[in-house]
């Protein structure tokens, strides 16, 4: 089949492991036969640099021309540079979460048994996780930086002669029925178990939550669905990650909690995401993905990037918007060989393994994409 | 010395644990020759039954006598209970930190290395961890289902035709300021190293979260302190708990990142909490002290929970409020002399320990006290 990608490298590691996704979508592209056409544009610090914003309309047209968008990462601006009203880097994530309309993040972690090494938790923990978070992430706490809701204030201001600030958690009933959904239909097509994490003690806004999600439960007889408060959540992903199958939640819980969750994959390197939008592809959903990692300029330039995050990222993309499931799947146990074999990048340093670059790691992945 | 305490066990395993803590104040006061006067009050579920609140108006009065509170937990309604504008075990709670502006809720978290079996981590991540949470805790995200603050809803609604939920995330400088100031207080006392927990790529109560913080350092030059985004601290925690010391952060971000931390112990019924206003004491400030866990109704009544949290809660208490440094670091040291003995609770199931009963457990902690 043909279809038309736009690759967004943006900052720090992000050209470094998106090179290495691009690679695997070209092998896949020769192996399997397809079409693909890639078109790159700026996002983050060069953006602004060459641009004024931290995405151009030109770039954002583009986007809105293909069936998916491959997602580097962004950097921060440094401190010294910040004005006020300036520019920022996140705001291109911002800027195509929102207007895209990409209201689910769909983060899987399965730690992958050879890995167990590498996670800060005991493999007896780890045994049997197996989990995809369904982050909600066109609304609550966010974009309030961006721009100024009705009745939805962040802003920094002065009343009764003291400074204070305040952002809007808000939340319609469309917008965590939409999220949800997703949810338990991810759900039937896995071990059939939802849980909808909010703190309902607390929050109005995950009052609603929970009401919306126990009426969609009632179209879903087939999932099972728990509710459990952010703090036992946060708990439970340590204690207990086998116990997960899906699991739904706002925007900056999902946020903290797929974080959190990255550990037991050994390293943050290794988790891919794909955001989902409304229009629908030929073969799925327009959507965006890319690792959950960010642009860590610490170690930028050096080939010493995980590029798992952003391979296996552009497996959900053949998965989710061109509907390719063998070729996503062939993508990830390509990924699953080359670790079995004993390769490593240099975040997960274990004994007895064969410590190679971001690049190699890369050429590695397409050599068993091509020897399948 | 003399002093007057409040106890309120409240619901659940509420009751067994704080008993466990009383029997001890009791062993401090021979052993030491103090003169504590306990009175014990209603909160939670039986409130509600017999006084048609989460706490009544005399019981709160007692508190507001005493030079501490000493709290078990409280339950949660069951669902078929839960009316819109009924009482809520939760509210005892919250009229307590509200009203006598308990605004400083210090945690610490210091895996005791017997415990490192119980743990889910292994035991080289957990090695030298010992940090303490300041978590906010009078304002933020909380409150609005309590009371209607001007310009902070926390309500569902009907806007445009359509359903919505809102809560309101709002900090003044001045309860940004008073919290951060016991942070570095209480670095300065230890390794002198602040990490501020917020989201200031996202929140504008974040970015003025910050520059406070930046304020009250310069004022304590012998203190470095960092910045850290929450959804980094949640991975941090698990894969480099040893780099912290002291952790700052708003109301929520501290409920989610201490429960989560909570793991590092073994079990979240290790943590002790200290929940400090601004009215002094003989000895300190006024307090309010309950262990990190919850209600429990599963496990209530079979004594079987772990009374070690509110144990150190209690040493907490003599710290804090009656300024009885000794005796505090007395109990701490009879519970870790319990657990190097190899004495358990049901929830620490450790081969090759003595599994023991709530009661049997604080009598082997009054037993090391009694034996100082
Ligand atoms: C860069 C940041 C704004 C972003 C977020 O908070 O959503 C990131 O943490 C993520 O998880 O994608
Ligand atoms: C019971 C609940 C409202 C409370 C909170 O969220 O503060 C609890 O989780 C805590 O940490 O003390």
């Amino acid at each position: 089949s043909e279809a038309t990608i736009t690759v967004l490298p943006g900052d720090g590691v992000g050209p470094e492991v998106s090179a290495q996704a691009v690679k695997a979508l070209r092998a896949v592209e020769k192996r399997y036969g397809h079409t693909f056409t890639l078109h790159e544009g700026l996002v983050g610090l060069d953006a602004i640099a060459a641009e004024g914003s931290a995405i151009s309309d030109a770039t954002f047209e583009t986007c809105a021309q293909s069936d998916a968008i491959l997602f580097g990462a962004v950097g921060a601006l440094p401190a010294a540079e910040h004005r006020a009203d300036g520019p920022r880097p996140e705001q291109a994530l911002f800027r195509l979460r929102k207007e895209f309309g990409f209201f689910a993040n769909l983060r899987p972690v399965r730690p992958a048994e050879a890995l167990y090494e590498a996670s800060s938790l005991k493999p007896e923990c780890l045994k049997g996780a197996d989990m995809v978070f369904v982050r909600e992430l066109s609304a609550g706490l966010y974009y309030g930086h961006m721009e100024t809701v009705p009745g939805k204030p962040s802003e920094i201001r002065q009343r009764g002669g003291r400074t204070e600030a305040v952002d809007t958690l808000l939340y319609t009933e469309e917008e965590i029925e939409r999220v949800v959904r997703v949810a338990f239909d991810i759900a039937a097509g896995r071990r059939a178990r939802v849980t909808s994490v909010d703190k309902a003690n607390v929050l109005s806004s995950s009052v609603l939550w929970r009401q919306v999600v126990d009426r969609v439960a009632a179209d879903h007889p087939g999932v099972t669905h728990e509710h459990m408060l952010v703090d036992a959540c946060a708990m439970r992903l340590i204690r207990t990650p086998a116990e997960f199958d899906v699991i739904v939640t706002e925007n900056l819980f999902g946020d903290i909690l797929t974080d959190e969750a990255s550990m037991l994959t050994g390293s943050i390197g290794m988790l891919p995401s794909a955001s989902l939008g409304v229009r629908r592809t030929a073969g799925g959903r327009f959507g965006l993905y890319e690792p959950v990692h960010g642009s860590a300029p610490d170690i930028a330039g050096q080939d010493a990037a995980n590029p798992v995050g952003a391979v296996l990222s552009a497996a959900l993309l053949l998965r989710h918007s061109l509907g390719l499931e063998r070729e996503a799947a062939a993508v990830e146990e390509a990924v699953e060989d080359v670790m079995r074999d004993g390769y490593r990048v240099p975040d997960l340093h274990d004994e007895g393994c064969t410590v190679v670059g971001t690049e190699e790691f890369g050429r590695l992945i397409v050599h068993r994409l091509e020897a399948r």
